[in-house]
């Protein structure tokens, strides 16, 4: 059991660092860590703040229906998405960036409907995995504005991707998580670094990687 | 009501922050903001000023015909196009920005005399905007020297696109504005944001993005 | 002869310097010195630790056989390979990095083997290099998860690069040296810079230059 | 007149503010400032020194055959060019970088001969241009490790480029100038500006602008 003015500055200091590489501008992401599990209570956001300022003020803490436990305070829209999260993983935190190459990603791999890393040294940042030649499928959902139906969709998402670290959203961002803020805030690293090498082979080669990684060499590259 | 004095420590410590991302390289780019509407008086950058070193001595006042209320003081060139945007939208600020991918960009949609950014969620940081599917169009327009047909060619523009946010001028920049400094410096981060997703794109996949979102997957990119 | 407490100062600066340029995010790299040449000791990053907060503190010093000379320590699961370019190379200090143009790289040149960079001014940075039209041939390995295999592994591509200044692991990242941490700090900015510019070049045109250079010129890009 | 106690600082910060934007990486790059006409006397960085921890220091003065004033000091090897530089467009400073957009390019214009900017506001930057609509061609010269040589060919190209602001050595860098420090690290801003946009536009179109710029737009892209 922690408390809010133990993770708040916690997590304020990775949301300024997270904005500081570039996948946090404005106020785009919203950051969140478990307090208490029963009942559960959740350390989240604030709306509408600008990421590069981000103070331990600018949090406060939301029950288990993602209701605001301080009179006047407005919790992130997406705090219900935070909520399931917790719920279907267990997470300790979880951290929600908009990245350049997350965003081009998450069209790239749309009709795809995941998108897949594997073959990588980096992947073993991730919890529990032990080799390159891991396999991460990251569900790609449709972005939308009603957030009781993204939570539903990213429920079904969880529940068909049983060992995915994270989520995309179309054109909108990446959902990750950890047991704790420093582990979830490793799994942003990760991936984020792989969806740059992915993103720029797509670039170099005007496909996804989804096949195995032999596949990749330069005599298969078209017009070149 | 506001004040050289109070409004030009603000502008300084933007374009500041502007340069550092790279937006406003060497003497480049141009911010200012009303100081008072009855009659018109704009506080607004120096011409030739060395954006990294930006201070708020390099602001002075100029009247609704551009013209400095100090004796000796020369204001920015383009403070013609400031003026207009002032009247046309009725903005508190204008900032106008030469980046890299902006200036990608207004040439790859010269053709289509606009740029439209939609499906992404980080346009909700618009002024107005609810939602991801909103559709941004900015104009394209021809670059010119002669400030008073720039100022011109905006006008029409601006009617034309009653609801951008920006506009581009074709090999130059953005110019993009709000009721106050730090909207028109969100709308700025929003923008160059979403022109990198967009620039990244057509450059993996050789189009600009101006269809519906799903058109993009990767079932249509040609040898790929 | 050196100290444990003389160059962990130096390494962890050093990491800390390649964190930074995003080279070694996360707990990925891992860098080493040698201490004393018989027998052998060798300064080595700990496993596990997050690069951007490294510290004299995570280094400790292993024998010839990779055994931690205090108890409780545990080294880098990659010290065998460290250990096998001291003896191969006579290097004082190896540096492994993990990159995004290095990963990329690794694999676009895989079922070639190796990794061509030549006619390039920067080659002259390597240790012995003296002109531009020196051709550096670096090899490239399958990663594996079996470090007794991938030291062999080394020790094989080493012997048939027997002028390579460092060699990639496929997915994973570059190891290079240098006769002291100085000389192999700056091998890592000279091939990770060198890795940019072949990176955009094969995004840009499809395929590696792994012939003359003069071959590059724009008549010979496709469709383009 | 000047001395070299008086533009040894200006230089020193002009070449680590380089050095931080990546355009001098390693020991890459070099520096000087004209400190008297008659006998001609430059004031330019040492041989083999680390571009990150320039200080004043770092500088030595040389006559006009490039021989140090000083006994036991080392010029770089290239300060033949910076006296011919000097000499045939009466500089006042030339600052010679190494960066990732400008080698791509030197490589991609070779053909050419020459790198053409045109259409670009950026280039108003440039002394003496004045329109978007100038067409500024940069000479693209072999890179040669026999500096004699090298001299020679860049005093033919200056002759043949009389209005150029700056040259391109293949695989090796740029080389611009000013009449004095600010107005030479201007200019490096400006063409490094544009040469990633260039660089860029490359990359997404596989054929560089040296044609009118009304030929860019994306109907003429083949297989994208």
């Amino acid at each position: 059991m922690a408390s809010l003015s133990e993770v708040a500055p916690l997590l304020a200091a990775t949301g300024r660092a997270l904005h500081a590489r570039g996948w946090a501008l404005g106020t785009s992401g919203n950051f969140s860590a478990v307090v208490r599990r029963e009942p559960l209570a959740l350390a989240i956001s604030r709306s509408g703040v600008d990421k590069g300022d981000l103070s331990e003020r600018d949090f406060l803490e939301v029950d288990g229906d993602g209701v605001a436990l301080e009179p006047g305070g407005r919790p992130s829209d997406e705090t219900v998405v935070h909520l399931t999260v917790v719920r279907e993983r267990g997470a300790g935190s979880v951290l929600h960036t908009h990245s350049v190459w997350g965003t081009l990603l998450s069209e790239a791999a749309r009709d795809a409907g995941e998108l897949v890393l594997q073959g990588y040294e980096m992947l073993k940042g991730l919890s529990g995995v032990r080799t390159h030649e891991h396999s991460e499928k990251l569900p790609v959902l449709e972005n939308t504005q009603d957030y009781d139906r993204m939570s539903r969709d990213v429920r079904s998402a969880l529940a068909e991707h049983p060992r995915a670290h994270g989520l995309l959203l179309r054109g909108h961002g990446l959902y990750t998580w950890g047991h704790d803020v420093p582990e979830a805030r490793r799994h942003v690293e990760i991936l984020e670094f792989l969806f740059e090498v992915e993103g720029r082979l797509y670039a170099a080669t005007g496909r996804l990687k989804a096949r195995p990684v032999g596949a990749f060499a330069g005599g298969e590259h078209g017009g070149g």
